[in-house]
């Protein structure tokens, strides 16, 4: 098998860290218990290793080709769409009104890690169509909801973002597609949209685009932009598909990786216009937009985690299997398996303790989510949407970068074998590049982090945050384990130098923006690394107990033990380094003149 | 031009940092003075520019490959190949006995530099010739250097290095290859060898392999291993081609990266076996080999620089170019060119100084070579000696690990561009990536760097080198600018944590050698981080003193003072954190039960 979805370690983020059982006290998500989530987890391990996992490689080698405005996905894609429509995995964190199963996001992020590990270019069609599903059913009309999202939500139609053109990339100021209002209130869409991700495929019977237009007259810059629905086929009053829209796929791109999924140029309106649909308000389209991209940026940090955990698992396989060499330490007297070497371990432990950061990280986030939506009292979701929204640019910038430095070790652990692409670790290492661009770079996610997350309310939630983490390390300082120690103790050292930049930040950015937005993306890799660290050492907490007291998986959690130390050391002592840089380092980042670059 | 050639900042490193002047008192070297350099670099420049980077992209798009036996390269190749023999590039730094040049290694190495920032995959040709060549002047016969010599050197035929099997990739002892010797003293060689760089093309009228095989009988392991030239044609009396010989290419491999460079299986003697002969004593060929792959080492590492600056120059160019969001300084107000964005400067700035650091490192660990092999006095050639094998892992382990960050950032700074293959800058991205892992991956390159480079002497050069930087230190500290106080406060945190792993390393190899190797990768790292850190100290510090003269080009003076302050403050801030790893971190590397991984 080339993929075991971890569904142990999941669980365990899901029942230790985030909470599960509170979770399941929420209204609506009185079913989401353990068992359920188990359950859940269970049938889509089988789901993603039996039918998306063998695709992955097929889909590198078999890339989505265009022709003649059609484009055809890789043999087995179709197949395997219908599949993941009939399995309820498309609806799966959806309202149940529409036909979805109405999971919270802290079981739903584990399965889509699952789908991301199997086969991420396949993974990004439904997590697309989940972002026009959010923003639908927060800014669509009641007509627009019940045309598109059961149909969406089934996993027979899927949805697209179309916000990029080729002058408008991260800067939406720039968007030029207008949209000219028609008598029967509709609109017809004119323009260029490019790097849309499944913006023509053959795997459902329609494809519903949400696209950022300009109303003719409307504002300049990002004020003036709204969002439409656009289908592909137009849909009868039946429900039936009618004609075929003005909207269509003139090119595929050439990409490095995620070959499998098509990266779409599209021409809304060259035949007369485009028929679409305004979704909410003119004008307040990137608002909405932002529903979309913040339900998607949080998915692509849990890509991030997919990839470097599929990394990571064929990697361990390679160095048990590899034998090259005898072990330093004499133990073996013969050449032995590559995993016997300290250095290969230390690159598998580097794999497997930032992919368990981010993971734990990723779903305690995603509890906060689920508690900001459903929580009875208002205060107590007020608490969990800044959390969550403090994560969310970690969990997209900081598991997408760990993501490139865990699929080059995967790489590394093969040696030459790794660069030879019948073997698989190259293709992870080329998918996982696009993490740290698409649905925000790193620096746009730094920028988010900087900006609306730290600096708007002057530090406050960040130091929030650390105040727990400092119960954290109390609670470490009580324990007197070596692991313990080492992790309170590096944690301890992290945590201040967290609280340190964030003042830092939250203290310059009217003064001195140039310095801090200097320091943005090494700001948000230290908060990263210490959220992750701080995730691990409460897991630390747990697992020492329960070895205590007898209870669970002892090999699990003894290897949790050592993980957790394994991240402090080397993970977590980068902080103190990252501290110095951002706070002593602002000046030389900006002063060399243009002309000597 | 899609390259240009850093000749200013090559030359400020060999006249301020590796003393040419002193390299052009070597006797041979007389001629090599700064007017040399200049005229050599300048015409090196030319032909890099010109004909090979145009065919970078080509290579990519248009790899070698292979039919019916034969390898045909990229259109283009061919013809630069003999450009490189006309021009003299192949025999730059060989004797002029056999129709070299006979220039220093210190000026050579930039040569070697600019020839793989215009094209790595051509690149790799003559890099692995030049080892073959090294080999033979070490150890072949007058015979077979006569034989060989003259045709490899005027760049008429190519050499290979036949180390790698199935089986034996890193751990040599395991090379089953085997040489029957014959009557007349030549030998039959029988086995097979993966991985041979350029083991098969259309670019020379012969190839001349060397290849590690086992003569019958010998002793098992390394100790048991010859080295043979094989040459593809046989060549006769006078010289002229003979018959083909028994060494034919079954495959080339689909490669992630470097395409256009054939990677080659061969197989020797499935036709009655493959005349051999051997070169110097039998069961002395790892030790002739390492000559090769110390040559080869150092011109990988200086691949990593090479790959690294055109990553660079890319970047830089697309940087001001695209035009996206306002400055967060208000200084524009309207959209800019992403350049003023401060994360962009980091990014590039980071690039920056890690290659101007690495290529200081390496053209003075360059002057060292060329001392340690022509100086008169032999404790001077001594010091020189251990100095300069001191750096070799560091040139070639942290040189390349360093490209895959530059090459890496290289496309995060093209954001969606950057993953679009016609842009260019992923395959520096997919190109570099071999660069960690061929002629020894990092961990062979720490093994020796911890084993013989170390822990052998005691830590003694090592200890040396940083009495050397704590001099460095002196100087800065007399200095008063913001710069240089910088510098010195991080170059002395980071030498001082580079003697206590030193002590950590020289003292634990025998006593607890797992606890060492599980830091040595790190350990070279840091020790890389380290070296060329002060390297651009002692730059910092020529630049502030011409700039106070009024000598040089101030612009470019100015700049170096800003990188060498960006390097310290960026990148030698990680040192701590490093040593913090090696030194407390050891035992959670191994401490992971193997069924847990």
């Amino acid at each position: 098998m080339s993929y075991v979805a971890p569904v142990k370690d999941m669980l365990f983020c899901m029942k230790e860290l985030a909470g599960l059982e509170e979770v399941a006290k929420l209204p609506g998500f009185e079913e989401a218990g353990l068992e359920t989530a188990q359950a859940v987890l269970e049938e889509s391990a089988k789901f993603n290793q039996d039918v998306l996992a063998p695709l992955n490689f097929e889909g590198d080698k078999n890339p989505s080709y265009w022709k003649d405005g059609k484009v055809f996905t890789t043999p087995g894609f179709k197949d395997a769409f219908r599949q993941l429509g009939e399995g309820g995995w498309q609806g799966l964190q959806h309202p149940t009104d529409f036909g979805g199963q109405g999971l919270p996001k802290t079981i739903g992020a584990a399965c889509i890690e699952m789908l991301n590990s199997a086969n991420m270019s396949f993974a990004l069609c439904p997590l697309l169509t989940d972002g026009a599903i959010e923003a639908l059913l927060t800014a669509g009309s009641p007509e627009l909801q019940q045309t598109y999202l059961p149909n969406m939500i089934s996993g027979k139609w899927t949805g697209t973002m179309n916000l990029t053109e080729p002058q408008a990339g991260s800067d939406l100021a720039l968007v030029r597609t207008r949209a000219e209002p028609q008598p029967d209130g509709t609109y017809k869409i004119f323009g260029t949209k490019i790097f849309i991700t499944y913006g023509e495929h053959d795997m459902a019977e329609n494809i519903v685009h949400l696209v950022l237009a300009r109303v003719t007259g409307a504002p300049e810059g990002v004020k003036g932009i709204s969002l439409f629905v656009v289908p592909k086929f137009m849909v009868n009053a039946d429900g039936s598909l009618g004609a075929r829209n003005d909207a269509h796929c003139v090119s595929i791109e050439h990409k490095m990786g995620i070959k499998a999924s098509p990266t779409a140029v599209l021409q809304f309106g060259d035949h007369g216009g485009a028929v679409g649909y305004l979704v909410g308000q003119e004008n307040r389209g990137l608002e909405y937009m932002f529903i979309m991209m913040n339900a998607a940026r949080y998915a692509v940090g849990i890509q991030g985690i997919a990839v470097a955990e599929r990394s990571y698992q064929k990697a361990v396989q390679y160095a048990k299997d590899r034998v090259q060499s005898r072990p330093v330490d004499g133990s073996i007297n013969k050449s032995a398996p590559i995993i016997h070497h300290p250095d290969v371990k230390r690159m598998l432990m580097t794999m497997r303790s930032l992919i368990e950061g981010c993971r734990a990280m990723a779903i305690t986030a995603a509890a906060a989510y689920d508690a900001a939506h459903a929580h009875p009292d208002a205060e107590v979701r007020k608490q969990n949407q800044a959390f969550y929204e403090f994560m969310v640019p970690l969990v997209k910038g900081y598991s997408t970068e760990m993501s490139l430095e865990v699929t080059s070790l995967g790489v590394q652990v093969h040696g030459g074998m790794g660069f030879i692409e019948e073997t698989g670790a190259a293709q992870y290492y080329r998918d996982a590049k696009i993490l740290t661009i698409y649905e925000g770079t790193t620096a746009i996610q730094a920028n988010d982090l900087v900006g609306r997350k730290t600096a708007r309310d002057g530090g406050q939630t960040a130091k929030a945050i650390a105040q727990q983490i400092a119960k954290t390390e109390a609670e470490l300082a009580k324990r007197d384990s070596v692991a313990a120690r080492a992790v309170q103790k590096r944690l301890s050292a992290a945590r201040v130098a967290f609280e340190q930049v964030v003042d830092f930040v939250a203290g310059g950015t009217k003064g001195n923006p140039n310095a801090v937005f200097a320091g943005s993306v090494p700001y948000l890799m230290l908060a990263g690394n210490v959220m992750a660290g701080w995730q691990l050492g409460r897991a630390l907490l747990v697992a020492e107990s329960q070895l205590k007291a007898g209870e669970g998986d002892a090999a699990f959690l003894r290897a949790k033990v050592t993980t957790a130390q394994f991240y402090a050391e080397h993970i977590l002592s980068r902080v103190p380094g990252q501290r110095d840089a951002i706070v002593d380092g602002a000046e030389s980042v900006t002063a060399l003149a243009l002309e000597s670059f």
